[in-house]
């Protein structure tokens, strides 16, 4: 056992052990499973809580202990020298769009506990606890908007509030958390905000900057901003046989040029701009009759905050121009600036990969994640591994087992640098 | 009572009453009533089950017999002089949309009703039976296509196929049929495409026609030609904030680039064209999701059939100039000529309101209805009664009683002489 070793290696990273970082992976991913490679585990479902449960048996494997919250985030706990010193805190989130992969999110929780018992293994000793997070709803498809838990834990979005959010069947988090909850051990429960003494998550890319260049392992500078909006058009229902299309109140057709038009109106042959319709409902969605409503989203994302906040100025007018003879009610629901990670954060990653001969890049965040929330609370940081053709959130996301036990090493050596 | 009167008036229309049929709509608009005037009561529910335990209920006390058939219709006879004579046939179909009225459909089966009690009423023998028929599944809604009930009885479509059709719960006709009929009285059935010596449906014109002429009544000539198509844009998942949209394959765009291109092309300055898409759905339809996958629907009708089918061989082409990146498939559900209402039946029509002094005049309808199918099997034809601004399947549809009751009378007269 590398624990009764007498302990000449200085870098945790050298305990990293790619296969054991890949079977579990291949083994979390099973949960929730819809093809051999893609995973749908929903936030709040049971197959949430089947997966945080093997995780809690992981962890009390190595000696860890498992506290939750009253919003459940999940944290794993290897304990320091010192009980009272804050924890270094390391991980991401296991639910995964409906159409999700085994990487997207699992990944960060699985290099974080593989981090965790590498220090562990390495014999090297720590003041601060070092603590593995798995943040609760991170994907908001079940219930949105996403990043429930760090947003909670943060203090950025109040507990009640989130506790009331409904899912489509009507089903609210309080209720769907209470019933996971009875197929899960008991856990001690951890106040919301409580001090953390930084935070390092580490994701798959979700682009193609480092394939192109080569690289396993990049070091986040910057995250995007996002906004995002629910938009209702709403028209008059009407026989498909019998009414003629001067005299109808169609949704469908004034949401199509809604959305024709932002896009006509927001193009960037820069190709920066993110700009997004994924949901789009029809009521009563029948083949022989007009839409009477339409309701569907729009996520914006773009580096410079400025110009993100003017497009969304933009969006009600462009769709009040187009929407007739429809009327059209447009909601913002979240706005996030850009966010500048943590020098000293980026710096011990730098340090870290440099130490164990891993090359990396410097790259921005196209995707937002809970580091976004818990960066509010305590010096934050991210770290992007490789993926395969910057495909995710569908099934063929992929991570190769190098470039995923690469991101455990460095990982491990920055945590280790502010636990020690 | 009427029927122990000597009866010296010649024409049955004169026992139809009025309050009487209002309130047999009102009583039967209850069953499903989503608000004070819409009604969402649904083929195959336990709400059809219970409105047709209703008309049972109210044509048992007229004496009438009611019986039903394999695909779940409803019959309810008015014997004549001739047990072996075919029955003359009026009605009309009781489910609705989702977001239906009062007046579609019912009307047609409860204006029959009433012709059937003023012939008992008026003590006018009648050779023929009379039947009052409620055809299954009209609307489609739950179960698509519609008009299942007319379809098979006429032998247009297979009873096996249409028993295995399915709900969006993977419920079948066959399974929903069984289960509303344990809430039903047990009824004798009838051989499907049992012998029709001739059919009237009666139904609210949904359209203006009538109202901008001021009359009560129009008389059918013509029906419509229908094409229907499901379309599915294939693109594939991406992550919203991640991918640029250069990359992407949005099916959700796709689909909305065909669905204008089509509206374009098919532009008709003398909006004669009714070119519906009512349904439409979003793969995997998550917010920060590019959509994967796209299904709709297309409902195209034009009284000119050389035309109607010259533009549905364009959606095809249309589609797969407009839809790259994506790839679409496009599957044609249904095809119906224009139909020439039975000349006979029409002239009966038009001299059972000559007789009355009932204004009419004929005028083509717009809508497809059960009287398509039954058109194969005897003489056919349709009466319209006015309706408020054209309104229908929503709430704000309306008949007014006293036009109700003319096209009763009507009815009531044109049976008559088929039955005699």
């Amino acid at each position: 056992m590398a624990n009764d070793t007498t302990c000449t290696q200085t870098n945790a990273g050298a305990f990293v052990d790619e296969a054991r970082l890949e079977q579990r992976i291949n083994e979390l991913a099973k949960i929730g499973a819809f093809s051999a490679t893609g995973v749908n585990r929903q936030a709040y479902t049971l197959g949430d809580a089947k997966a945080q449960t093997l995780l809690i048996e992981w962890a009390q494997a190595l000696g860890m202990v498992a506290e939750t919250d009253a919003i459940g985030n999940l944290f794993l706990r290897l304990p320091g020298t010192d009980p009272n010193a804050a924890p270094v805190m390391a991980g991401s989130h296991i639910d995964t769009q409906p159409t999700g992969g085994k990487y997207d999110g699992a990944y960060g929780v699985l290099a974080a506990l593989e981090a965790a018992q590498a220090i562990k293994l390495s014999g090297l000793d720590h003041r601060h606890p070092i603590d593995v997070v798995a943040w609760a709803n991170e994907e908001g498809s079940r219930f949105a908007p996403g990043m429930t838990g760090s947003s909670v834990y943060a203090g950025a979005r109040k507990l009640e509030e989130a506790l009331q959010c409904m899912d489509a069947d009507g089903v609210s988090i309080a209720e769907a958390l209470a019933q996971g909850r009875t197929r899960m051990p008991v856990l001690p429960e951890r106040a919301l905000g409580s001090p953390i003494a930084a935070y390092i998550e580490p994701h798959i890319e979700q682009g193609t900057v480092l394939e192109e260049a080569n690289l396993s392992v990049g070091i986040v500078t910057t995250m995007q901003g996002k906004l995002t909006f629910r938009v209702t058009v709403q028209g008059e229902a009407a026989h498909a046989g019998t009414v003629p299309l001067k005299q109808r109140k169609d949704a469908l057709l004034a949401a199509l040029r809604c959305v024709d038009e932002m896009h006509r109106r927001f193009h960037d042959p820069s190709d920066v701009l993110r700009l997004t319709v994924g949901r789009f409902e029809v009521t009563p969605n029948a083949p022989s009759v007009v839409a009477s409503e339409v309701l569907f989203s729009i996520d914006i994302r773009h580096p410079d905050d400025a110009h993100l906040e003017a497009l969304g100025k933009q969006v009600p007018q462009i769709f009040e121009e187009v929407c007739m003879p429809c009327s059209v009610k447009v909601e913002q629901l979240s706005s996030a600036a850009s966010l500048d990670f943590d020098a000293g954060v980026r710096q011990a990653l730098l340090q870290s990969a440099a130490e164990q001969n891993i090359g990396t890049l410097e790259l921005p965040s196209s995707a937002g994640h809970d580091s976004r929330y818990v960066s509010e609370l305590c010096p934050t940081g991210m770290l992007f591994i490789q993926c395969r053709d910057g495909e995710t959130h569908n099934d063929l996301e992929y991570a190769a087992p190098s470039h995923m036990a690469d991101g455990a090493r460095v990982l491990a050596g920055a945590i280790y640098e502010f636990a020690r």
